[in-house]
């Protein structure tokens, strides 16, 4: 049984996702994921709250290389802009997780429960990236609605880049944020009628 | 026992929100809740499938009032700025539900299992938002970045209204988009170094 945490989460994680495809979410059990690594369940329960946890392992350091990217911007940065930069700094990870993700996706989309799960990490992250932007000076209100502007445009470049062929995402993190700049220039200043 | 389903619908969401505020969401049965609105458990599972649903009886109108004030916003009307103008004919939906939304949000916010349903809700409203704007023949792509910047903006005036004092939501919607129009005009258009 290895000793390390972070090899035991991977085999977990590994396991989990194998068996997920064979079986599917509901069709396994926590005992069988961590039979199938090579450890106890008291282990599996060690590294994970719960049966849907082991899917989102990766999201821990996501958070992380997220929130240093945008600390690491100059001040002086507007903040939508230095969402974009940051973003770029994130773009490593995921293509280093590429390949996961895919295994993931379709695991994530059949079950709803795992939907939901995913959809509340989503939203976690939001409200870090609203403090992180918080940190720079930038009011509440304008931190929020940068925060969730900023992950709507990451989100989709992500999207447009996971299920597109052969793209760069460096390339789809600049491509929807020069989409969102166009899109932007067209609203109307004075209220509608 | 009332006969008009909406009804019976009103009474069930009311005594759900009533037995969760006194004993909390996890203290509270589908059984308790029925009792309490003068309905059997049967009944209850006819109108939801689950304990959580009956906290989002309001979200059936919200989509379909949202999709309709998309679908009357005249087709020359460039699709961020469509959707601005058709968020102003959902207002006064959210002001008529805005006493019952005060009531659910605390509910929700303590019980993570109804959080996560409610980002599961949001993220189905933006594929309804995005499938009502590729109707307006927007591509994919645009009509997904779209829809995500969009309810990632009504949703900020939405909490900004909801947690501001005495502020007026069309008021806050026509802020939102001009802050968003402020700061999408500082992106930088070159790719960071």
């Amino acid at each position: 049984m290895p000793r390390d945490g972070r090899i035991v989460r991977g085999r977990l994680e590994q396991a989990a996702l194998d068996l997920f495809a064979e079986h599917g979410f509901d069709g396994t059990t926590t005992e069988q994921i961590a039979a199938r690594a090579g450890v106890t369940e008291r282990t599996y329960f060690r590294h994970f709250p719960d049966k849907r946890e082991v899917l989102f392992a990766s999201e821990e350091e996501l958070r992380e290389v997220t929130v240093a990217a945008i600390e690491s911007i100059p001040a002086g940065v507007e903040p939508l802009e230095a969402l974009h930069q940051a973003f770029h700094d994130v773009v490593p990870l995921l293509v280093r997780n590429r390949q996961l993700a895919a295994l993931r996706a379709p695991i994530i989309m059949a079950a709803p429960a795992l939907r939901e799960r995913e959809h509340a990490k989503t939203a976690a992250l939001i409200d870090l990236v609203q403090e992180a932007l918080v940190k720079r000076n930038i009011d509440e209100r304008s931190a929020l609605l940068c925060a969730r502007v900023g992950m709507g445009v990451f989100s989709t470049a992500i999207r447009r880049w996971a299920t597109g062929s052969a793209t760069d995402l460096h390339d789809e993190v600049d491509g929807a944020f020069a989409d969102l700049a166009t899109m932007a220039a067209s609203l109307d200043e004075r209220r509608p009628a």
